[in-house]
C-alpha cells in the first residue's frame, strides 16, 4: 500500500505491520529499539513511541522496560494458530468476536478513578437517587415471599407497570408482547441471535452504537451504515437486493442518537417507516435516550406511528436511573416477543428478580417520571457547561453540535489529527475520550464525549485538556 | 417408513407426520374429524386424540373446538418459507434454535400452580429463607451509594468472597480469574459463544443437561454423547480424531447430575482428567449441584485436582439459595476469564449489581453455608418421602436409583409404553413430569421427577397419579 499520503505516524505504524505479517518480523523477535527505529523513519522518539503504543494497544507487540518490545502476535484473527496452553487457542476461535483492544481498554481505563471521564455514557454518582432507591429496595425486601425462576417473558407487575409507562409515549403494548429483559444490549443480543440470518444485512445508522456494531458483526451480519444528517438517517440510501428482502433489519436510534445526538424529526420519522414498509425491513427502534429531552419532548416513537407491527421497541433504565439495576424491555407482535422470551430462557433463564421488583416499584409509584424529571434539569446544567467551556477553549480548532437531549457531544477535529493520537494523548494526561474511530470503519475526524458523568470541575478541566492536545497536534 | 413396529399410537402419528409433510394435508387445511381417523385407523377415539395432542405440541396441528383441526405448519424447520406477516419469518430463521414444543409447553406449565409440579429443577417455597433475604436485602441497600456499571468481571467484593468460598473445596482461584455470571445457564452460553468453534465436537453426558444440549446445539456443535455408569462417565469412549483436537470440550456434570442423580466417583474423576490431558480436552465443570449432598460430601472437584488448567469450573446459587437472584461464577484460567469477561461485556454489561451484592452477603457472612446445612436436612426429608412413596406405589413396574444428593430420581418405565403418551396422560391428570426424550436424542424410557420443589403431600400425590398412570399404559 502506498502510505506516503497518511501522517508520517501513521506511515511507521503501516510499515510496522507489514513487516509483522509478512513474517518479516516474526512472533516472539524482538524489533529494533526506538533509537534505531527513530532513525530509520527520521522522526523523534516520541512519535515512534506514540506509534509502538498503538501496536501494542491492538495486541501486535508488547514492550517490557529494559528488555526491549517484542512481537507477540500479527493479527487478531491469525492467533488462533499460535502454538501454546490449550485454552488459548480456544480463546481466540470462538464464534463471538473479541472486542477491539481498544475498546478492551477503555473498559479498563472506564474502572479508574484516577481519569476524568469524558468517555462514560452514564449518569453521574452525583445524580443516582441513594435514598429513594434504598427506600425502594426496603419496601420490596418487605413484600417478598420467594424469589423462583421468573416467568419467561419477566415479572409480570413490571411488563403491566411497562405496559402503562409505555401508552404514555402512545405505545400501546400489553403485557404478553412485553419482554424483560437485562438492560437494552440484552435486547440486541437476543435479536441478533433470535431473529436475523447470519449474513443478512443489518442497516443502521453510520456511525451507530458501539456495542450493537459489535454484536451484530459477531453474529455474522452483514453491517451496511446508512449516512446521516441533522434529522437522522437519509432515508434514500435504504434499499434491498431482492434477495436480501424478508432478511434484512434496520436498527436506528432515532432520540438522542449515539455517538452522534441527533434526534430524529417527525418527518424522517414517518419518512424512515414509509420507506421501511415498501422494502418490508422490519426496524429495531432503541429508544433508550428518549426520557432524556432537555428543550423539548421528542417527537413520538416510530413504534406509536407503526400500524403494521413493523417496530422492534426497546428502552432501558439504564441511562435515566441505574445501569447496574440490569433491567430493559422489548415492546413488539406477540410472536416475535414469544420467540425471544424462549431464546431468553435458553440464555440466561430471565433477569434478575430483585431488579425486576425494585423496577417495577419505580414505575409503578411515579417515583421514575419525578426523578427523570430532576435528572433532565441536571443534565442541562452539564450541558450548559459543557458548551460553555467548548466555546471558550475549542472554538476555531473543532466543530461540535448542540444535543437536544442525552449525554453526548459529538466533537469534529481538524482532518489532519490522527484520532487515536489524540486519544492517547488525552490518556498520557489521565483524560478519557471515546475515539470516533470505534464507532464505524473507515477515516474518522470524531471524538465522543459525555457530559453526563464527570462532575462539572472535571468536565471543564477535561475539556481544557482536550483543547491543549488538539492544539499540540494541529 | 415402516411403521409396523411401532405401538399403534406412534403409527398414527408417522401417517400423519407423513402427509402433512408430503403435502398431501397442505398447510390450512382441516384434517379428517377424529371419528373418521378413528374408523380408518381401526383404533378408539382417545387413541387418536393423544396421538393428535402430540402433534398440536410440536406445533404442527392446531384444533379448535366446534371447528376442528387444521394443519397450521409442517416442520418447525420449513416454517421460514410460510407466506405470512413480516416478522414471522424472522421467528424461525434465527441463528438460535427455538426450544421444541414439549420445552416450551413444560415451560408454560410450570407456572401453572394447577399443576403438581414434579418436573420443577428447584427449591421448593417452603424452603426459602424469607426472613433472612428480608434481612440481606436491607443490609445491602444501607450500604448502597450508587448503581453504576460494573467491572466486566463484576463486583469485586463477591468475587473475593466466592475466591474464599471456593478455596473450601480445594479450588483456588483468585478474584481476577473469577467471571460473576447471571446464572450456570450464562456461563455454557458465553463459553459456547465465546470459546468453542462452530461444528467443533462437544462431549457430554448421555442424557444431559437439557439446556446445555438446546446451547450447543444452537451454536452449532456437534454434540458427543457419552454412556455413563453407576460411577460416572465411561471415559474409555473418549477418543478424538486428529483434527478434532484443539477444537473439541467435554461438558461434564460431575456431581448429582442431571438429570440421572449421579455421583462421579473420586477414581473416575481422576481417570477423567487423565484421560482428558492426554487427549488435550479441557473440560467444563458445571458443579452447580454440588454442595447439595445428602450422605456424605462428594469427592473433590475435578477443578480441585486440576494441575493444567484444564478445568473451566462453574458454580452458581440457583439451586441451593435462589434461581431469582440469577447468579453464578466461573473460574478459569485468567486469559480464559478475560476472554469470556469481554464476551459479558457485549452481552448484557454484567449481572444486576443488586444481586451481586446480595450475594456477596451471603457468602461473606456465612450465612449460606449455615442456609445450605438446612436445605440439607429438608431434602433429606424430601428424597426419603419420594422414595418411600415410589416403594410403595411403583415396585415392580418401574426402576429407580436413590440419588446421594440433588434433587433427582431417574426413573425407568417398561420399554413397551411411550414416554411422550405417558407425560401427556399425566398432564391430563395436572402432574407434570419432565420426560427422559428432552434429554437425549434417541428412544428412552425414563422419566425425571424432582423431589425438591412440590410440598410433601403433592410429592405424594404425585407419585401416585404416575403409578396408575404406568399401570394404565401396561
Ligand atoms: C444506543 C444504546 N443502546 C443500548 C445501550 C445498552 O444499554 P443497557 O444494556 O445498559 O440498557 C446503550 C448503552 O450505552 C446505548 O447507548
Ligand atoms: C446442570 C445444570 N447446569 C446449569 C443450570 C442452570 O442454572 P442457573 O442458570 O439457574 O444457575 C441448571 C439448571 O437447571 C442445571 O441443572
Amino acid at each position: 500500500m502506498d502510505t506516503t499520503q497518511l501522517p508520517k505516524y501513521q506511515q511507521i505504524i503501516e510499515t510496522i505491520k507489514e513487516k509483522i505479517s509478512k513474517g518479516e518480523w516474526p512472533i516472539g523477535s524482538k524489533i529494533p529499539s526506538q533509537r534505531k527505529l527513530a532513525e530509520e523513519f527520521g522522526v523523534n522518539r516520541s512519535t515512534i513511541i506514540t506509534a509502538l503504543e498503538e501496536q501494542a494497544a491492538d495486541g501486535l507487540i508488547e514492550g517490557k522496560t529494559g528488555v526491549g518490545t517484542k512481537v507477540i502476535n500479527n493479527t487478531w484473527t491469525l492467533l488462533a494458530s499460535r502454538q501454546s496452553a490449550n485454552w488459548s487457542e480456544y480463546i481466540d476461535t470462538g464464534i463471538h468476536r473479541a472486542s477491539e483492544k481498544i475498546v478492551q481498554e477503555i473498559n479498563d481505563l472506564e474502572m479508574d478513578p484516577a481519569f476524568i471521564q469524558l468517555s462514560k455514557g452514564e449518569l453521574s454518582p452525583e445524580i443516582f437517587p441513594v435514598q429513594t432507591m434504598q427506600k425502594v429496595l426496603k419496601e420490596a425486601a418487605d413484600e417478598l415471599s420467594e424469589l423462583g425462576y421468573e416467568e419467561p417473558k419477566g415479572y409480570l407487575p413490571l411488563r403491566q407497570a411497562v405496559s402503562e409507562y409505555l401508552a404514555a409515549s402512545g405505545i400501546y403494548a400489553s403485557p404478553s408482547s412485553i419482554l424483560i429483559v437485562s438492560g437494552g444490549l440484552q435486547a440486541l443480543q437476543l435479536v441478533s441471535l433470535g431473529l436475523v440470518q447470519r449474513g443478512a444485512p443489518v442497516f443502521l445508522e453510520k456511525p451507530s452504537y458501539l456495542y450493537s456494531l459489535q454484536l451484530f458483526r459477531s453474529s455474522g451480519m452483514n453491517l451496511k451504515g446508512l449516512p446521516m444528517d441533522k434529522e437522522g438517517i437519509i432515508t434514500k440510501s435504504i434499499s434491498l437486493k431482492k434477495y436480501e428482502k424478508g432478511k434484512s433489519i434496520l436498527y436506528t436510534i432515532p432520540s438522542y442518537h449515539n455517538p452522534t445526538g441527533i434526534l430524529m424529526t417527525e418527518k424522517r420519522r414517518r419518512e424512515l417507516l414509509d420507506v421501511c414498509r415498501i422494502e418490508q425491513l422490519p426496524i429495531v427502534e432503541d429508544d433508550i435516550y428518549r426520557e432524556l429531552w432537555l428543550d423539548e419532548m421528542p417527537p413520538p416513537p416510530l413504534k406509536a406511528m407503526d400500524k403494521n407491527g413493523q417496530v422492534l421497541y426497546m428502552g432501558s433504565l439504564s441511562k435515566t436511573l441505574s445501569p447496574g439495576l440490569r433491567i430493559g424491555w422489548v415492546a413488539a407482535p406477540e410472536p416475535v416477543i414469544d420467540r425471544l422470551a424462549d431464546l431468553k430462557m435458553q440464555t440466561d433463564y430471565g433477569s434478575s428478580s430483585l431488579s425486576q421488583r425494585a423496577a417495577e416499584k419505580w414505575l409503578s409509584t411515579g417515583l421514575y417520571q419525578k426523578h427523570i424529571e430532576n435528572v433532565r434539569e441536571q443534565l442541562r446544567v452539564r450541558r450548559h457547561t459543557a458548551l460553555n467551556t467548548l466555546d471558550e477553549h475549542l472554538s476555531g480548532i473543532a466543530e461540535w453540535n448542540s444535543p437536544e437531549g442525552g449525554f453526548f457531544i459529538w466533537l469534529k477535529v481538524p482532518s489532519t489529527i490522527p484520532i487515536r493520537l489524540l486519544y492517547r494523548q488525552a490518556i498520557s494526561r489521565k483524560l478519557l475520550l471515546n475515539p470516533g474511530s470505534i464507532y464505524s470503519d473507515g477515516p474518522n475526524h470524531f471524538i465522543r464525549i459525555s457530559y453526563a458523568y464527570a462532575s462539572l470541575g472535571e468536565l471543564q478541566e477535561g475539556i481544557l485538556i482536550l483543547g491543549e492536545e488538539i492544539r499540540k497536534l494541529l
